[in-house]
């Protein structure tokens, strides 16, 4: 904090708030550069001191909470009556209006300045802990045995919505607790898609390299009512949430055989992960990977069916996961930034082919000293259904 | 608007796009006071474009939108020369990092003030056209139904968690989008929760009367892993969401017999309801409903158990509900303002009582002249298994 002339962080993201104490109750949390944090909690102050070793203050009245802040911190405030206090918070996802009017009653009795500090945030969370690898491996295991548990289902004539709400039902029963979280605004995800055919190569708002056709237009995304036939590829793009930890795999599955050229681009993107295994070392540069992944394609001729199709194509390889399942780093073009021990990355190459289907593959992996390490639990490989 | 002295909307969350455009695609809805409307789309403008009958434009680099705005609005630009454009945008909800980017795109070249219109918006939503009524009677059908297919899974010795993903297979394969949508920051709700005995009265972050012991500090709220006891409430406290319209609704069930004093309880939650059906025409003031809920509560002594225990209780009696599950009107203090036909309203009278359970009722109605018309289809009362 103090290299970059921060005074005092305040989270107020359920997210956040538990990564930083332990407890996502509604509050915020002002962990100053020197001296103890305390959790200022609305709701509920007794279930917040059950689960976090921060001291914990009741919230009270919002409209004192600037003055609170200037009681409780004295020296703080104090030490910096020359220039204002500069406090960062996670300005990516707090709304404008409480934004807003934290900054009234911070800078209304006192010089303090409000500013963006969500890039240390996140920066910070890429590097993950043993913990929370271990929920992370907790959630690929889970995801494996729910898709296990399904795949005798998953039949022609079924749709894509029936037997999305079988995983579900597999992954809901071994702890996924209902939704994964996702930082970026407006995006939703609760278990991921599965998505067929046609469908699946719909172009959409999601952020990602396959959206779906969806529900509707409430709802324009994942899975939809599309019935799954025969030599069609199915994305089985899915994931969950244990313990607040997400995983994201995928896996292609066809029910007979998929058309040559489909087959083709599949075989490409498991030569694309291969390859991006060979390259997670630390030290690599995330947009170096992303670049040799779009060389791979071109060569290949795949240029344009990469990560979506003509001008709705994601521009990334991959992202990493932890408690969102849009963390940094992002495998991408400007993300120079080089792999370090502890990063967990989902690498995705996918194929999108309009009125066809999308095929490809996607696993997670812990970088370490000695390279990736795949926490994706499923086996690889097309999954060929009779 | 121009009551209001606002020249122009813009709109930027996904259901306030889907409100007024009719897709929810990535972008920005312009809509000025005088004039035609444009989304300005990053992705898919393809797919928006098939969605709504609104003017699609590409939103190209979002560096030039403030710009782009004065190429295609310069007679709304130009008009206000001597004062500054009121923009009004949806900031309950908008990150304030978009905001301040916004702010300075629309401000650098000319006077543009950027203020915060969520209240227009969410005062707009109260009144639901009929096609909307539809949609959410389609939910209260698919919520109806799931529970009926499920109940008779509903025994001694289940977990909550087990259970409630029964239901959410049945909600989902009848078209539930797998979560609903709440507009409050840090909020979030999949498909409600099922919650029993002394795991259903721990205190909650969540914003309402029940919020549930959940999967740990990461999700704290909703079901847990506590087995279903005989002779204990369990609130099946479950909605859906259709085509984007949740529903919401409670019911208690027991196997077997409640104790006296929650059985008595849940009686007054039932006298509440009736009560509050009685009170529901076109005139009455939101506020009114719940002081007169209250005071029907310290009739029974029941007022420290209303909506929760102790400093944990949730200040209101219902909710508007429609794109969102916390929409207006809210049935508080302070929520001075008449019920009007076409508003939807969850009533959800529930009382707390710490290491024993939750027990009461909730149905979504909506106004009409003639007072309120119940959407909910379950059956009322209590549900008694053997």
């Amino acid at each position: 904090m103090r290299a970059s002339r921060i005074d005092a962080f305040l989270m107020t993201q359920n997210v956040d708030l538990y990564y930083y104490s332990g407890s996502m109750q509604t509050g915020y949390l002002f962990i100053p550069s020197i001296g103890e944090a305390t959790f200022y909690v609305r709701r509920s102050v007794e279930r917040a001191k059950l689960e976090t070793a921060v001291r914990v203050a009741e919230l009270g009245a919002f409209r004192h909470f600037g003055q609170t802040l200037r009681n409780d911190y004295g020296a703080l405030f104090g030490q910096s009556e020359a220039g204002s206090v500069r406090m960062a918070a996670d300005l990516d996802v707090l709304p404008a209006q409480t934004f807003l009017k934290l900054s009234e009653l911070l800078t209304s009795s006192g010089r303090c300045e409000l500013i963006d500090g969500s890039a240390y945030i996140r920066r910070q969370r890429m590097i993950k802990s043993a913990w929370e690898i271990g929920r992370i491996e907790a959630a690929a295991q889970a995801v494996a045995e729910a898709l296990d548990a399904s795949l005798h289902e998953l039949r022609e004539g079924v749709s894509e919505l029936d037997w999305m709400a079988r995983v579900e039902y597999e992954l809901r029963r071994r702890g996924h607790i209902g939704l994964m979280r996702m930082r970026g605004y407006n995006q939703e995800i609760a278990t991921g898609m599965v998505i067929s055919g046609a469908a699946a190569a719909v172009p959409s708002y999601f952020d990602g390299p396959a959206g779906g056709l969806g529900l509707g237009a409430a709802s324009p995304q994942s899975v939809s009512r599309s019935i799954i036939r025969r030599n069609e590829p199915i994305l089985l793009d899915v994931g969950c949430c244990i313990d607040g930890y997400v995983i994201d795999q995928t896996r292609t599955a066809v029910i007979g055989a998929l058309p040559a050229h489909l087959m083709k681009a599949y075989e490409v993107s498991e030569t694309l992960i291969q390859a991006a295994e060979r390259q997670m070392m630390p030290g690599a540069l995330c947009s170096k990977l992303y670049e040799d992944a779009l060389a791979g394609c071109a060569a290949e001729g795949l240029a344009d069916h990469f990560m979506g199709f003509g001008p709705d194509q994601a521009k990334f390889l991959g992202h990493g996961i932890g408690l969102e399942i849009d963390e940094w780093p992002v495998l991408a073009k400007g993300f120079d930034i080089p792999l370090e021990p502890g990063m967990v990355i989902a690498v995705e190459p996918k194929f999108t082919f309009p009125g066809e289907g999308v095929v490809g593959i996607e696993n997670s992996y812990l970088i370490t000293e000695q390279g990736p390490r795949a926490l994706t639990r499923s086996k690889t490989g097309l999954i060929v259904l009779p």
